[in-house]
C-alpha cells in the first residue's frame, strides 16, 4: 500500500525536460495515489534574470517553458480521466522575471496576427519575492515607480500526450490542458484531464508568482516552482476538455481562437457536465450558469487563447459526486501530507 | 446653487423610451451636479412576467431594452467627457425574469454566427427577489432545484449619442457606450463617456439583478430599477472609450468582435491611460497593467462583445486625479445623497 | 408613363453629400423605373489629388466617403426589397488615388484590433486612367517598377436606410449594405436590399477604378463615377441580408466580424435562398453550394469585413424568377438605355 | 544521374497511410529531381462509397484523411526549403463522394464553435466523374435536380514535419502545410515548404475534383488521386508559410482562426516576399499587392481556416527568380515527363 504522506521527489535535469505534450518517453512510472514532489524551471529555462537579459539574445525557440514530465501513471487508458491534485505550489526563488517578446502578446501584432508594423521594444523587469508577506515586487524601468502585487502562485501549463497520435509545443493550450496559463491551476485544485495514452503522460511547469487577467504582454511573473501534487484515475469516464475543481467550484478551461470560441466551449461543456451530473436538464443547467458563472478571460496571448467556465457549487444541487468524487479523494489525501509535512517541520 | 441633496425624479412613459443612442430628443435638459431619480424599465419593457410568456410572442424587435433618457447636460460640448456617477442602484420591483431568445446569446448559432441548426428551445424563468437579504431565487423550470444567487444590481446599458452623426440601437455597445452589460457599471461607480453632440444625450436602462460572467444565455435577469445618480462634465479631455471609475480601481471597457479585439481595445486604452497620467512609461505600465489586470468578461452576446480592463488604484501611483479628480467630486456629492437619505428615513 | 431610356442626372453638391445611412432627408423622389444618371465622388472627397496630399492632413472624420443620395423611391415600404441595377458604371476622372491611412486596413493594427505599436508610414500613390485601353497605371513611390492594372470599375458602397431607427457611418457595411467593397457591385449586377423606411432611401458612391481581394491597406484605386442604374421595387419580399444578381450569378453579401461569421451570414443565406426558391431541400442546397460556390472575399479593413456567397445560375435548377424575376425586367430596361445612348453617340 | 521522366510509382497499403505530419518514418528515401508517382486513397479511406454509407457509422476518428509518405527527401536539411511540383493529379476512379459530418462545417456549431443545438443531418452524396468531358455529376437526394459541375481536380493537402518537435493530426492546416484544402494546390503548380527536419519529410492526400470556395460544408468532392510530382532542394532559404508557384503568379498560404488571421498572415508574408525579392519597397509592395491581389479562400471548416494569397507576376518586376528559380527548373521537368508520357501512349 502507498504511504500517501511520502513525498517523492524529482528535480530533473536540464536534458530531461519536456518541450512537447506527446512524442516524449517517460521520466518516471508512478501510481495513483503517489504523492510527487517536482522541481520546475521557469519559462525562460532560467536564462533570464538580470534586467539586461533580453528575451531574443537569452532564449531560443523552441527550447521555451520546459515541462518537468511525462510521468506515466499506471492504469491510465485511454477513455480514462486522469485527476491531478495540486497540494502545494510554492515558489521555489526569491525572485522572479517578466519580459516583452517580440511579436507575442495581445497588445502587439504577433506570428498570427500579422501586421507589417515593427515589434515593441524588448524589455525585462526583475521581480523580489517575499514568501512570508506573500508579495512580489514591481519595480518599474523607467521611473521610481515601485509596487507590491499579491503573491498567487500557480501553474500556466499542465498537461497529458494529446490525441490523434499528436505532439503539440509546450506553449500550446488545447483539449489535453497544456499552456492555458490560468490562475486556477493552483495549490487545492484537481485538474482533470481526459487520457489518450497508456500511461496518460502528463507534465507540468511554467510556474507563475503572480498575473493578470488574460496576461496581456505575454509573459507573467515568472519563476521555478517547488510543488507537491497527487494523481488519481477516475476509470471509464473522459473529459472532452480539461475539467478543474475545488472545494468551492467546479471549472471547464476551452481554449482556442478566436476567444468567444474559447468562451464557447468552456460554458457548453459546463452546461452540459452540469446537466449531465445532476437532474437538471440542459436548458435549465443553461440558465443557471448563465447567471451564475464566475469565469475568467485566462490568456489572450498564446497559440489558442483560454477561458475559464467557472460556477460555485453552492449554487448547484447538493451531493453531487462530480467526477466519481476524485476531487474529496485526492483533497483529503493532500490535506494529509499538509498535516504531515507541519507536524514535521 | 445647486442642492445637491435633492433628487429630480423621473420616470418615463412607454412613449418616452428611447430606442436609440443618438437621432432621439431629450426628455429634459440638467445641469451638472445635479441629482436625478429615475425609474428604468426591464429590457423586455415589462411584457414577460410569467414563465408562459415567451419572448418572441410578448416582445417584437426593435422595442427591446428601452432607455430612460436621453438627458441633455448643459454646458457638454464634442470633445469634453460626461461622468455618470451612479449612487444608488436598487430593484424596482420583487421578482425579475430571465428567458432563451432564439438565434440570440452565446451558445447558440445566431443572426451573425449564422448556422443553419434550428434555434434552441424558448423558455422563460422566473425570480424571486429578497432585497433585505439581497438575494434573487432561481427556480429550475425542469426539476426541483431552487438556488439564491447574490443580488447584484446594475445596469446593462448607459450610453451617449454615438460620433459621426450614427443613431445605434440600444442592444448596441461601442465606443459611446451603450449596451455593454457589466456588473461593473453598479453603484459607487463613475462612468466616463467622451461626448460627440451637444448636451452629450446619455441615458441609461436594461437593469439586471444579476448576471455570470459574458451572460452566456444572452440575457442576464431582467428587472426595472430605482437609480439614484448625478452627472458632471470633464471639459477639454474627450474618452475615445467607456472609462470607469470606483474608489478601488480604474477601468475600460472595450466593445468589438471578435472577443479578442474587445480585450484589446480595453486594455490597450487603460495602458495609455495609465502611462499619460502618471510618470510611468508606455512599456512599465503594459507590464504592470499585465500582472496587475483584474478585468472582467462582460458579455459575449451582444451585436459587439465588451470586455472591461480593470486594475487596482493600489498598484498605482499615488495621488493621481484619474480624469481632473471628477470621481472624487461625484463620490462626495453621492455620500450626501446617500447620508441626506439615511437621515430623513 | 415612364420613358426608361430618359436619364435623369444629377450631381450633388458638397452640401448635399450624404455621411450616414438613415437620418437624412432624401435628395431626390423617384419612382421605380427611372433612369438615374449619377456623379459620385472618390472617398476623400476629392481632397487628394498629388503624392504629397496625405490623408491624415487632407480629411477629417468623418467627412470621408460621401454619398450620392439618399434617394427617397415612391411606393418603396418596410418589407419590401429595392433592386438597384447597374447599367453603367465609367470612372469620371483620368487620374485616381490610393493611400495608407494611419491604424486603418488589414495589415496593421487598427482603432478596433488595437495594438501599442505606431502606424505605418503615410504615403499617397496617384494612378493614370487610360479608360480606352481598360487600364490603370500604378507608379511605385520608392523604385522605377510601374505596370498597367485593368480598369475594374465598382462602387465600393452602396445602402439604404437601416432597420431599428439606426444611422449608420457611410464606412460601415452591414444588412443594410453600405461600405462593402465588393467587385461584384459593377455594371450589369442587380442589388437587392431589403426596404426598412418608407422610399428605402438609397445611396452610392465610393468609386473604386480597381482593387485587390480583401483591400488589403484599407483603400482601393479611388475616383470618382458616372453611374447610369434604373430602381425597381419586389413588393412583399424582404431581403435580410444584400443580395447581387448578375445574368451568370446569384450572390449574397455578409458583412460582420470575424471574418467566419461574414463568410457564415452570406453562405447560410445563399443557401437557404436557393433551397426556398427551388425545388432542393435545405442539405441537398448545402451540398450543392459547398462545391459550387465561387465567393470572394470583398473587404478585410473595413468597420464590418464582408464576403459574397456567389454560385452559377448555371449550377441551379433552370427557369427559377430569383426575386420575382425583378434582375431581367432592369436587365432589359439596362439594355435599352445602352442601345439609345448607343444609337444617339 | 536521374532519368527525370522516369516515374517511380508508389501505391501505399492501408498499413502505410501516415495520420499525422511529424513523427512518422517515412515509407521511401528519394532524391532531388526524381519523379514521383503517387496513389492517394480519398479523405475516407475509401470506406465511403453509397449514399448509405454514412460518416459517422464508416469512419472512426482519427483515421481520416490517409497521406500517401512521408518521403524522406536527401540533403533536405531544417532551414532549407522543399519544393514539391505537382504535373499531373488525375482521378483514380470514376466515382467520388461527399458528405455532411455531424458537428463540423462552416454552417454549424462544431467541436470549437460550440453550442448546444443539435448536429444536422447526416447525409452522404454521390458523384459520377467523366474524366473525358472534365466534369462531376451533382445528383440531389430529395429532388431530381441533377447538374455537372466541373472537374477541377486538387489535393487538399500536403506538407512537411511540422517544427518545434510537433506531430500534427493530418486534418490541421498550419506553417507546415497541411490540410489547407486550397485550389491552387494542382497540376502546374509548385508548392513550398519550409524544411523543419532532415529530409523534410512531405506526404500528401486528400484528392479533391472539385470544390466551391470556403469549403462550406467542410467535405469536397472527395477522390482517390493518380498523381505524379517532383521535388526540388532551395538550400538556405527557410519559408516561414506555404508558398506556390504557378507559371502565372505567386502566392503564400496563411492557415489559423480568426479567419481574418489566415488573411493576415497571408498577405503579409505576400508583401514582404515582393519586397525582399525585388527592388520595391514594403509600402510600394503593400500597396501593388493591395490593388492586385486575387487572392482566395481556400477553407473556413478545418482546425485552422485557409486564405491563399496570390497576385499574377505580370503586375510584379519582371525575370526575377522567385526562390531561386527553383519552379522554373521543376516545371521544366515536368514538361519532359508528360511529353513523355505523351509519346509512349
Amino acid at each position: 500500500m502507498i504511504d500517501t504522506t511520502e513525498i517523492r521527489r524529482f528535480v530533473p535535469t536540464p536534458e530531461q525536460y519536456a518541450w512537447t505534450f506527446g512524442g516524449v518517453d517517460p521520466v518516471m512510472r508512478i501510481r495513483p495515489g503517489e504523492v510527487l514532489g517536482l522541481y520546475t524551471e521557469d519559462c525562460f529555462a532560467g536564462q533570464i534574470r538580470t534586467t539586461s537579459d533580453l528575451f531574443s539574445r537569452s532564449c531560443e525557440y523552441p527550447f521555451i517553458n520546459p515541462q518537468t514530465g511525462p510521468f506515466y501513471v499506471e492504469g491510465a487508458e485511454a477513455g480514462d480521466t486522469l485527476a491531478v491534485h495540486l497540494i502545494d505550489v510554492r515558489p521555489a526563488r526569491d525572485w522572479a522575471v517578466s519580459t516583452t517578446v517580440p511579436l507575442f502578446g495581445a497588445l502587439t501584432g504577433t506570428k498570427y496576427t500579422a501586421t507589417l508594423q515593427p515589434p515593441l521594444p524588448e524589455k525585462t523587469w526583475l521581480y523580489q519575492v517575499d514568501r512570508e508577506r506573500g508579495e512580489v515586487t514591481f519595480d518599474a524601468l523607467d521611473s521610481p515607480h515601485e509596487v507590491h502585487l499579491p503573491l498567487e502562485p500557480f501553474h500556466g501549463t499542465v498537461g497529458v500526450a494529446p490525441a490523434a497520435f499528436e505532439a503539440r509545443n509546450v506553449l500550446v493550450p488545447e483539449a489535453f490542458g497544456g499552456n492555458m496559463d490560468t490562475p486556477e491551476v493552483r495549490a487545492g485544485t484537481t485538474i482533470y484531464l481526459g487520457v489518450n495514452v497508456p500511461g496518460a503522460l502528463f507534465s507540468l511547469g511554467d510556474g507563475h508568482y503572480t498575473m493578470g487577467e488574460g496576461e496581456a504582454c505575454g509573459v507573467a511573473v515568472e519563476g521555478a516552482m517547488d510543488t507537491v501534487l497527487t494523481v488519481d484515475v477516475v476509470k471509464g469516464t473522459f473529459c472532452e476538455w480539461p475539467r478543474l475543481e475545488s472545494d468551492e467550484a467546479i471549472m471547464v478551461a476551452g481554449s482556442y481562437r478566436p476567444l468567444e470560441d474559447a468562451f464557447r466551449i468552456a460554458h457548453t461543456q459546463l452546461v452540459t457536465w452540469v446537466a449531465s451530473a445532476t437532474d437538471m436538464s440542459v436548458m435549465d443547467a443553461y440558465q443557471l450558469v448563465s447567471q451564475g458563472a464566475r469565469s475568467r478571460i485566462a490568456n489572450v496571448c498564446d497559440a489558442n487563447y483560454t477561458v475559464v467556465a467557472k460556477i460555485p457549487k453552492r449554487f448547484l444541487p447538493g451531493g453531487v459526486p462530480w467526477l466519481d468524487g476524485a476531487h474529496e479523494r485526492v483533497r483529503e489525501r493532500g490535506r494529509a501530507v499538509l498535516a504531515a509535512r507541519g507536524a514535521s517541520s
